[in-house]
């Protein structure tokens, strides 16, 4: 049960400081700026990792979770309830972001600019990364205090390089979230299919490379 | 004595560099930014916990030495010179700041822009994640030498998010030294109050997550 | 093979989160600045070392590879193969950037600002430094969860200088791959001489420095 | 031998990359900003101590060269020669910058903005507590593999804070060369006397704290 719960208040900070980073910035004509809003989402991200690393794993992210059950490093039975306590604990904190800037419109919706097959490979590719890092990092017991850290400091990058583009999700319960309570679905569908299926193939990548040859 | 007088230091050294941040920034239009400042508090308190933390486990904030104390990994004796040392310390940075600079006239006061309950709740809610980040990277051993970092950096991280709106306190005497200082109280309860019940709710979530089931 | 592998990968996401973040600062007027650029580089570079480090070592770059090779801390073979998966690897990522980006006419290639000898001396003695820096934190056990983080960002550090003026490359691979892609191969000479010339003093200095006396 | 030339070559990357950035800075119309050249400083001072840290101890600043052998933590004999070497270092890099970028005035000096006394409060006091944080952290044994990271985080820090007012120095041979190569002298007296007398006193304070009640 408290994995659960470490996954709800898990995601639930990662939306609440991410997305509502990105509120900020436009209630306040861009004081974070895009470097600012990376650093938001990655430092929350590492704290979430820190505080509830032994509990849950932080996952905080369907596409990880999804990934690691395809991979049997979760099972499925976890799987189903992270998933649910992660889009709740999403959701629980686009809402509490709309009762606090109600003029907001979008509250952090993801919205890809330019073309979609841009967003499209860039959220692929780049969950893909960002997959590759969770495992390459949790990998080695002497990385264990870096791992945190670590993680949260590639989703910064990523989103340094996608945010102008895709948005900078890689993640489908950040971008569900303020859709569904904006009412912005727009090519919501890149958001759930694209990094879920980097994640996957990263796992994969990675058993290959860690089979004994 | 040491631990209050490290106490006192580190509380000075806080606000010294962190509200002084914000006042050179006002001096010199926005040299430093929103993430100059937000880096400047994140950093001293890191640099703090590595030279003080095994002397006085480095609180230098009134709100995490309450919750401590309520939760019990705190004498209340200690808790009660640890907040005068702490309380000193920072008035006696923004006494020296106003020595410095006495044509500033708020001293990096914390003032909400826009509605009180929004900073209520940012103030709340982040300084609720940043005691979990406490607890959560000193209770493993194999943290030890990340922790000051961590802490830090989620300060960093709460302050780009909360900071437009709240000012980013999350601490009692890093917002009662310059509003004392400088005559800007307007506020200040918001302050003391919602960073404090953050904290204490924080300690009370990790008792029951620690709790074997 | 799976080191070979990694090295490609590696020098892949290298290029494509590196200059593909030059091409996003183009195509938003400037929402990463130099400082988001000089971010992403140094953040990718450190997933991938801490992804890859165990299988190839994490190279990426041929001035490295033939450092190492030059001070017998690499074989020949293996340096023949790493370069060529290196560059292979930063032309598919160019020319993945070439095709999502059609209208950039120059894919974050590096050219010179003002004087040829400005830049030359930039990327030969910032190599030096970097070179030194990944023989430093490399050599002592107790960095080895460290070294990733460190190395990508010193290459932050680095580009920050150094990017207005060469562009901050410090790697051949990653600059000619866009060069030919793109087809702006002017002063490409300088980006392969200057920093494989840089890292090779650094090994020999490195190697005097740790001679017993 | 090795630790005087570890000495020379640490304090000339310090000055070449930390004062370069602020020439490029000019050079390009602020693309570094305040932040940028911040991190400059930081990131190469903590590259140095990864590379040199077991050679020499990484100094690379007279006045905490001064501080310690004041303290008896480095010996008189060394501490000239440590001096010596990163005033030699120091001054090429100025050299060899005013080579590079002929047009350049005051090739990063640091010359005070307003008061004087502001400037002497700043460095004193940032010293201090930059001083300090070398103790602590180098004080631990499991906190070896962190230390040159934060002690270039928190010069990076104190860089944000004084920077628009002191120029940020805390260092007389980071001052001292690109003021005698350029010319620019005043005030120089602030940029050696007040980092040393900081550096200084929190030696003094330091051992007092670790003396045994």
């Amino acid at each position: 049960m408290k994995k659960y719960i470490a996954e709800f208040i898990g995601t639930f900070a990662l939306v609440f400081c991410g997305t509502g980073a990105i509120i900020v910035n436009q209630q306040t004509s861009g004081d974070l700026g895009l470097i600012g809003i990376a650093l938001a989402f990655g430092i929350i991200i590492s704290a979430m990792i820190y505080i509830f690393g032994n509990i849950s794993g932080t996952h905080i992210n369907p596409s990880i979770t999804i990934a690691l059950a395809i991979g049997k490093l979760t099972t499925k039975k976890d799987a189903a309830f992270y998933i649910s306590a992660q889009i709740l604990g999403a959701i629980l904190a686009s809402g509490l972001l709309k009762f606090m800037f109600p003029q907001n419109l979008t509250l952090g919706s993801t919205i890809p600019s330019g073309e979609l097959l841009q967003s499209f490979i860039l959220e692929f590719i780049l969950t893909f990364f960002l997959m590759l890092t969770i495992l390459g990092v949790t990998a080695k017991k002497e990385f264990s205090n870096m791992a945190g850290f670590i993680i949260g400091l590639v989703v910064t990058g990523i989103i340094l390089f996608a945010g102008p583009i895709s948005g900078g999700s890689f993640n489908p319960a950040r971008s569900f979230a303020p859709a569904i309570v904006s009412g912005n679905i727009t090519a919501l569908w890149i958001y759930i299919t694209a990094p879920t299926l980097g994640a996957i193939v990263a796992v994969l990548v990675w058993k290959v490379f860690n089979k004994t040859e």
